[in-house]
This record gives C-alpha cells, sequence and structure tokens, in this order.
C-alpha cells in the first residue's frame, strides 16, 4: 500500500512506494536495450491491463475487449488509490497519509503508435473528452482535492510505455505549484483587477514574437520565462478555472491546437522527449472562479540538475523568441522522418 | 548577455541565454557518443579556461600554472556574470532582469577522475574550504542575495564535463526553493518553538532506522519523505544558519560524512548519477539565524516527469528505510567495481 509522506520543512508530498519496493539490484545499469514486450496499451492485449474504467465503443460492445477507440484502466502500479482512507498520521516531526487517491492511464489509440500526433484531430478531440470524463466522474469522490493529467512522450521524459497513453492521479491535497499559481492569480488580481493569464494570452497574442498557433478559443506560446527549450503553452481565450467545464467548440479547437503545437516540436528539434501537464483549479474545494486552466508542453532537451533542483530556477539556454520563431517556421509534417528519428533516439 | 526572467503567476525566474543561444540544429539526436577531447579541468591545461578566482597551492606558485591541488575558475558559458548592472524592467506582464551574479567552476582534484569519493578524505576538506572561500568573497557584492553552490555528477545528472568538479551560481534574489524552506522554518518556530532542522536531525539519530552515518558533527540520513531513491541529507548537528561559518572541526568531519555517504551510495547501487546541493542562508539581506544550513544528495535513479513538474510532488519507488539499511550496510569501497559500473553507463 504506498502511502504519502510529507517534508517536514515545505509543502511537499512524495509516494512511497511500500508494497512494490524497488531494492538497490534492481537499479543495475543495464548492459543491453530491452526488447519491447508484448504492449499491455495494444487493441487485443486487454487482459493485460487491470479492467477499464471507461472506454469510448460502438454501443453494444463489451467491456474489456476489442473495439474501443479511447482506453482507460487503473494503472498497475498506482502512486495511491481509490480503496485507501483518509488519515493522517504523525511520526516525530514527520507527516503521512495513506495514499488515499487514483492512479490512471489513458490509452489513447489502439495500435502501437508512441505519436499522439500521427493521429486523426477526431481522435485527439476523443482523448480531451475522456480526460473530461474522468475529471468530472472522480471529482464524486469528495476526499480528492485536485486532479492531474499529464502525458509522458519518450523515456527520458519518463515514459515506461511507447504506446501512445496519458495519466491522470487524484490527490486528496492541492499541489504546491498549482497552490503557488493560485497565490500567484490572488496577487495579480489585487493588484491589477484583473486575471493574470486573460493579460497573458492577450499580451502575447498583442507581441506576436512568442506566439505558434492562434485557434479560435486558444493560443498557443513559448512563455517568456519559458524553463525548458521549446516550452509551449496553450492557453484557453474564455475565461475558465476548471478544465472540467470545457465546451465542444474548445474540445474541436484544443485538438487542433495540441496536436498542430506537438507536430511543430516533433518537427523543429527531431521528435523530442516531452511531458504535456494539464493545470487546472482544485475540485471539492469551494475555490471560487479565479484561477485559469491551461496546458503546459515541456520538451526535456535539457537535464534538471543541482541548480534546478536546489534553487527552483532553471537555465534555458534557447531564447523564446528564436524557439517560437523556429516553430511557427517549422515546415509540412512528414511521419517518415520522424520515424527515422525515433530509431535514432531509440539507440542512444 | 544573459537575462534573467520571470514568471508571470509564480516566483520562478529562468535564466536565458541571449548571446550563445542554441538553435533548433544543436538539439539533433547525437548518433554515436562523442570522444572525450582534451579536458580543460585537467593539471596542465589551465590555458583553456578562464583565469582562476582562487586556487589552493603551494607559496609562491603561480596563477594559471600547474601546482595547484584545488581550482576555481569562471564558468566558460555563464548564467550570469558579477559585471552586469543590477536593473529590472517590465515588458506587459512579463519581467526581465540582467544576468547580474557570478557562475564558477570548482575543480575538485587535478588528475582526470570523476568520483570525488576516490579523492583522499584531506582533498575533500579543501575542497570544502574552497566552496566557504568563494562563498565569502562573493557576499561582499551587497547586489547579491543568494550563493548557490551544487556539484552534478553523471550526465544524466546534468553534468557536461567528466573530470570532479562543483558549481557555484551567485544569485541577485532568493531562490523560491530556499524562501519556501524559510517560510517553514519560520512556521515550525513559532509552533513549537524551535528549529525544525535540529528537531529534525535529533528525531532521526534517535530513530535510527534512516540514518546512514552520524559523524561528530553531522548526521547523514535518507529524510522520511525523500523525492528521489537514496537521497541522502547531511545536516550540521550544531544550528547555524550560514554555511559560510562552518568552522574547522566541521569541515573535516563533513569531509568524512560526505565522502563516506557518496562511496556508500556508489558501493549500494552502482556508482549513480547525483546531484549533491548546499542549502544555506541568503546573504545581504539582514536574515536571521533561524535557517538551518545542510546538504541534499540526490541520485538520479528516476526520471523527473510530468506529474513532478505539474504538482511539485514526487513518487519514490523505494521506501526511506530500505535505501538507509542498504545503505548502512553497504560494504567495503571498491575502485575497480567503480571502473567497471562506470564503462556499463557510459555505454547507455
Amino acid at each position: 500500500m504506498p502511502e504519502w509522506r510529507k517534508d517536514p520543512v515545505v509543502d511537499r508530498w512524495v509516494a512511497v512506494s511500500t508494497e512494490r519496493a524497488k531494492r538497490p539490484t534492481d537499479y543495475r545499469p543495464p548492459t543491453e536495450l530491452k526488447k519491447q514486450e508484448r504492449c499491455p496499451l495494444c487493441e487485443g492485449n486487454e487482459g493485460d491491463t487491470p479492467p477499464e474504467v471507461l472506454a469510448f465503443r460502438k454501443t453494444g460492445g463489451e467491456r474489456d475487449l476489442p473495439g474501443w477507440w479511447v482506453r482507460v484502466v487503473p494503472n498497475k502500479f498506482p502512486a495511491c488509490r481509490v480503496e485507501e482512507e483518509n488519515r493522517v498520521a504523525f511520526e516525530g516531526v514527520n507527516v503521512k497519509r495513506k495514499g488515499v487517491g487514483a492512479h490512471e492511464v489513458i490509452v489513447e489509440t489502439t495500435d502501437h503508435e508512441p505519436n499522439l500526433v500521427n493521429q486523426t484531430e477526431w481522435q485527439v478531440q476523443e482523448v480531451i473528452w475522456a480526460w473530461r470524463q474522468r475529471s468530472l466522474a472522480l471529482r464524486e469522490d469528495k476526499r480528492l482535492k485536485y486532479i492531474s493529467i499529464f502525458k509522458n512522450k519518450g523515456s527520458v521524459a519518463g515514459s515506461s510505455l511507447e504506446h501512445a497513453h496519458s495519466q491522470l492521479i487524484a490527490l486528496p491535497m492541492v499541489p504546491v505549484e498549482i497552490a503557488a499559481e493560485i497565490a500567484g492569480v490572488r496577487a495579480y488580481r489585487e493588484a491589477k483587477g484583473s486575471c493574470v493569464y486573460c493579460d497573458l494570452w492577450r499580451h502575447e497574442s498583442a507581441a506576436g514574437d512568442r506566439v505558434v498557433i492562434e485557434g479560435d478559443e486558444f493560443l498557443s506560446f513559448v512563455p517568456y520565462a519559458a524553463r525548458f527549450p521549446f516550452e509551449m503553452w496553450i492557453v484557453p481565450k474564455r475565461h475558465q478555472a476548471d478544465f472540467g467545464r470545457i465546451n465542444e467548440a474548445e474540445v474541436r479547437d484544443l485538438a487542433s491546437v495540441v496536436r498542430d503545437s506537438l507536430r511543430r516540436l516533433a518537427w523543429t528539434v527531431y521528435d523530442p522527449p516531452f511531458n504535456m501537464v494539464l493545470h487546472t483549479c482544485p475540485v471539492n474545494d469551494g475555490t471560487s472562479d479565479e484561477y485559469h486552466w491551461h496546458i503546459e508542453i515541456l520538451p526535456r532537451l535539457t537535464i534538471i540538475a543541482g541548480f534546478e533542483l536546489g534553487t527552483g530556477y532553471y537555465i534555458n539556454p534557447t531564447p523564446p523568441e528564436l524557439a517560437a520563431a523556429a516553430l511557427r517556421e517549422s515546415g509540412e509534417w512528414c511521419p517518415e522522418l520522424i520515424t527515422a528519428v525515433r530509431e535514432v533516439r531509440a539507440g542512444v
């Protein structure tokens, strides 16, 4: 049973695996690359995962059998579980709580394809609908306070499965990064009387030199203080705190903007590893509509090292304006090139 | 000239390189491993670095020539520089300041040896004295507010040079991570009337199950909420906010405890990549003695992925108690094994 432990000094919780603990020998450096075994996320292998919690499939199709196009299953090795009791315990200066929560995998395609961007725009819309549906379903458990949705692409970015997928972790507390953003939103509103994200996308749209794509509903741009080379933020133009309230027109535009942004990223810097993280407001905490949800795409071309870990600051070797210009000017999409690059990366 | 840019929402500054910008083609995946070229940190190659700012050498020895045992030089590609003017500028919602500060490399040994732990205890003491001396010298510039000292070991941990070295970055602002720790220290003192780090090392020393080494002056232990497998904190027993005030007995004990902790880490999990970060109080800000300096050793056996980047929380697959037991019980040091492991890691 995993448990959450809190740092005694700062508001940082860590999920500690206790039942499937990795011992020193598990960290032996690999002498050769592991062969890809049977993929548990491919259509036809539904029995290799825990039973599904959601699947989009034709009416009348059977659970945990082929015939779906997006499928959501519990993580086989979860950081936390819904069944757990929500109790905090103390041990001297140390604090822990049971691993209450949920950890799910959103399978983004039936075929063994690592790139979400090789899917149709319709398929990306369906993935976004699955995120929304799980976010709404999980908040029915009133103990849960935040629903984190993210995507790790490539082993350098933390992905252990090649097959395109995203993940969801539901938590009984509001993460420190989100709490810091909410505090920043409040401070800005007190000083200026407006929403900082609303002002931000308008400022970036007008300035133009960091814009990647401007859709009807979303702006994709490289943030002024990007932590990572080719980092992009995708911000909804309509002020909305909660991703769960995304509407149909927005899902359509978001699918288009996300897919195009990721295509440009892959094209510009050789299909890099990246993380994509949804930032949204807490749930079940009576929060007002102050926050402004958005998506952050974090390419992993640089290393998070001692300086970043010790200070929380970053060093970015590529100016955001240069990155945005390259992303804007990136050429036509070419799946063959990506395949070639993928083979090179797999060999490194 | 690098510039610091602030996130519009949270207190996160990013050093953006503008003069030596990395363009998209610089991120092409490598097709073969780069050969180690002439090492600029080796004795005899002093001309390959900028002129030294400090060196420990025999009396009468000449600057920037062989004969030293620890040498400190400015980073050839600095994130910031002391010459810059300390001015803040605004651009809509965005904030920037010039890259005022310093970025230095502490060369930890004359020979081309990647492992600090293969040096004598005396040599490690000398490295600590160099850290202290540069920390005291740089704070004479009253614009500087924090001096970050850290070590990246292995390319996965962000090191671009194999030769054992640490780094120093002096900043005109107090990093968000340190500010959060100071807030935590204050909150604890208000609630309990004591220093949380003093209480922490006493609690850990008494509990014992997470202790790695107990020296006369320092305790090395795996923190209860360790973010990383085999993470260790080295905390001075004497309450002291400022690393710059370390005394001679403490330098001796710290060298012994750091070296032994790193040896045990290398032995237990196959010479892993790691970051080592010194946490100390700000300088030139009239801060009281509330803070308690310490060192954090962060092995990089897991990946910082979307969940960690989006929430600030971590998932640690190795329970701290198991890690500490393995580190305590780790066998005799064997340089040959480490050499073998290093070759395997270099090939991965």
